[in-house]
């Protein structure tokens, strides 16, 4: 019997993939649509490939208290657009809450999946990780696991595709011709994400004081690259075996040996790392690479619901990624 | 009880996307893989997203004579250099040629799968068509077979993205800079694909001749756009009404109200298909999207061995499209 | 002593490239530059790499009541805005209107430079070409004015980088990553540029009747290409030499033995023409190349101020295109 | 009476700036180039763009034994292929070697314009800086000759254009397809640059000890943003009034409120540097943005040149960046 899915925010990026995840999956069944800028539209209207079985399904408005029966909600609307709606919404439905609203908040679980899939197992309330923050932990958590870096003084310097600007509603910053051909960084030693990840580096012990995150915005679609500048003095070996022992049993991190670029993740929920290790300068550099559409939001949120319903973690998710 | 499939011309992006396919594909599994340039690499080195149940095999030197047990193999090979080893694979493999030797070449059926799956049913040497031929015929096919417009003096304007040159072996014209923010027509007047083409229209009656063809490289990696004016006093409705018919229990093609895109297409096996007409001008414009390594190569090749084993056509391509 | 010009419209894409070839002019000073976005602040503000002379000029919101004394108003506004305001800049300010709204209005010379300068030469009322017709009047001329074509039936499958649907006003569409990596056909059998194409070409003697001109947007900033066919028996040679013949002294027109692309033109005021013809199919394919906002807007801009002004054509448009 | 110059590696990104500037220069006359992959082809042939005046020049074959007659010659060779050519230039001609094989080498001068004009004036063997160095130098040198940053553990976290990797000679990772749509990092604790960098910032007393660069090739062609850590107490607004100090009366160099972005230097030798600091973390964040063939390359070595020549600084450099 399948489970019966829905997805508020349709109309952004998030929830479009999440739309793609959810057509291939093979226990997740979508009955419900909702997005504000697309209400009334049939699916087919707005994404011309999705498969017939969906193509008549018409996207409802949002209203939390006019849901019908769900065993799933995914939600991926604006951060601080969520909290009160999602709040009405009945306890017997699960919540994959991949905007920004509930991160470390009371009653509900940080879904960072590849890391800590215990503790979402069986959970009702899901707050999925940023994406740069997903990108950031998968490649800190085994070098903090170890021992092998010390939590003060991590510089993150952060590369996103334009479209973890999200649809930007006309903001002309985003706009093809002004954001072509150009890179820009943005938002220095600002804090949108930090608090989310000083919180988990600290939750692997130790203070994550004098934490600096840069994020950049380069001009391709899809894809978050991490560089991460951290000290200790493990070499680049331990670092490879370190990442490689934490996740022996995990599905989707591959700890590879030479650096990942952005697109051997692109359309999927894989997650790289890698690392380059010099003690004589008490340095570890730590890459990571996911597609911020994927890992770094719909992919993971899959993921998160798989854990949350008892379904094997990798269902509708074994897709390889897109090359070239 | 699985297909044993082949891949040779791995390393090409042909050969790379039937890898995607097939490491996604319910009954195929992948048993070898040939390549010249990476001969010895297993998959994971080439691949870093293959599955783990693909990641050690290893990557043979192509020679026909050495193939290990088969059902199907996958050939994605340059133009002119398949004809003579494909002719040493024994009968009892079914070959689906992504490559351009074997198109109307005799003892091999013509792939064009969601015009004539009914041909290709069984078969077990099946020519893909080209890229270009993929889209264009995908949108002529209705209008021909209904009479709607004339097969003479059919001009063809094409676009592709720019892994339609293949992988390049180091020619400096498609290397990034060189051909990133340009718009490159090229081959005017010239033949390569126009046999296919004209014998193909031919196939519905009349004769092609007048037909011209023009290339241009959209500085994108993938899909392809064909804009068609052809001759003929029908209406828009009149053809899309006869495209609806034509393609009504065919899955994979889409007839849309309004202009396609090459996006809306991208990683799938989709074809989407759309038509202006004005008969006061006695012109008909079809307009045909396709991804060139889907529908133009790998997707339509895996299409095919399902046709040819008697497989549901759709196993392994019901994928939703990349957006964005 | 200089020549006093202004800008309005300054926050497009076309008064921005129409400030970059007036700050390296040799005899245009810039004393005036209006521009509803972003009136208030200093050139400096919007154009971070505004040469130190100009950086402190204040942006004025547009009055043409309250003008100060200029001699040269290059007027950049969006179709349908500018018709009212300019009639009322005094006749002594000679304006040049990149915008669409004075193509073959009564007292407003057609200012297609490269082919009638003369007509422009001392005229105070000039209205640009539009980028399509510019590219496509360019290709055409030569054949229309020997007679190689036929004027009935010519089809124009136009292509435009990105810039060329303007700034959009924060239109999804033109967003980066719904736009980036597809190619998007649209307008078809539609009008907007087809009745000034038309004039022109009837110019040249006989009916334009049964014109076609679909355009794309291709995932790239600058450019335009078109791709033309029309019906002649003339010869390649013969067309290449008409060419030739009819450009020889103009500075602006390429004339070439290969299909141009369009990142040749790119940051130029420069006209790229080929032809290929095949008398047997009375076939004539003319292909065009511009960047859309040098000779597609402020590049012709100020060719036509030139003109007018009685300068060296070639005033502050020397510059080679910027490759890559 | 004009100055005769030569370029050496016409066919290289870097030789082809070099000739769209000197071809705008109000004092330099190309009276040669020479070329190894273009060798006997006209300008023309190569540079569709190129101006009349230089249309029919004959690109030689490279051999420092044939030269003509020159006041300057521009070399843009591989890194290694140079030195034993270029000392058999005559010593009465000054050479810019915006190559690699001269920076700190017996008898050449270190071409940092912006920094130190003084040591270039009049000088006949200068060494352009590298493209990374040239971003970084700029954006260090206030800084650091105001004591506002210790030179020791500087972090570079680079990002560059694809052109930056050189036209590749077939490189199938520079290819589009490959390296469209991701972001690669490379050369993790390699040093190529590294020594170019931690000599200069030594110049301004200290040890490098400690320096982190870390390159990334970005999906665009043009630009080079470097990302810089560097530990000190200073405010950001002390390290904006030391750069505005430093560059006070530097033509190319501008200080920004804001964080730059690439495109805003592309096509022009202009440099924008910005700073971000946080006296509690130890911390100063700069950022310094030039376009890699501009400033990075061909703008640098006309720059030098100027001064090496006694012209005016600035002298064919005066245009604005490309925008969009």
């Amino acid at each position: 019997m399948s489970i019966r899915v829905g997805i508020v925010g349709i109309s952004g990026f998030g929830g479009g993939e999440a739309l793609r995840l959810i057509a291939a999956h093979p226990e997740f069944e979508l009955v419900f649509a909702a997005g504000s800028g697309s209400a009334g539209s049939r699916l087919a209207d707005r994404f011309p490939g999705v498969p017939p079985k969906l193509a008549a399904l018409r996207i409802a408005p949002w209203d939390p208290e006019t849901l019908p029966d769900l065993d799933v909600l995914f939600a991926s609307l604006p951060t601080g657009a969520s909290a009160e709606a999602l709040a009405k919404v009945p306890s017997r439905v699960k919540i994959v809450d991949i905007g920004g609203d509930h991160r470390y908040a009371p009653g509900w679980t940080y879904g960072l999946a590849d890391v800590w899939p215990d503790r979402i197992a069986g959970q009702s309330r899901i707050a999925n990780p940023g994406c740069f923050p997903a990108a950031t932990l998968n490649t800190l958590a085994p070098l903090l696991s170890a021992g092998l870096i010390r939590p003060e003084g991590i510089i993150i310097d952060a590369k996103t595709g334009i479209s973890g600007a999200g649809r930007g509603g006309g903001d002309s910053r985003f706009g093809y011709a002004d954001s072509n051909e150009t890179l820009q960084p943005y938002g220095l030693l600002q804090h949108t994400h930090m608090p989310e990840m000083a919180r988990t580096i600290e939750g692997f012990g130790g203070s994550a004081r004098g934490l600096v995150f840069t994020p950049h915005l380069v001009p391709m679609t899809r894809g978050i690259l991490v560089t991460i500048y951290a000290r200790g003095s493990a070499t680049t070996a331990q670092c490879l075996d370190a990442a490689r022992d934490f996740y022996a049993d995990r599905p989707f991190v591959r700890v590879t040996d030479r650096p990942p670029q952005t697109k051997w993740a692109s359309g999927s929920n894989l997650s790289f790392v890698h690392y380059a290790a010099d003690p004589e300068r008490d340095l570890v550099i730590g890459l990571g690479v996911v597609d911020n559409l994927g890992k770094g939001a719909a992919g993971q949120a899959v993921q998160n619901a798989n854990l949350a319903c008892g379904l094997p973690e990798t269902a509708g998710l074994e897709g390889m990624p897109v090359w070239p």
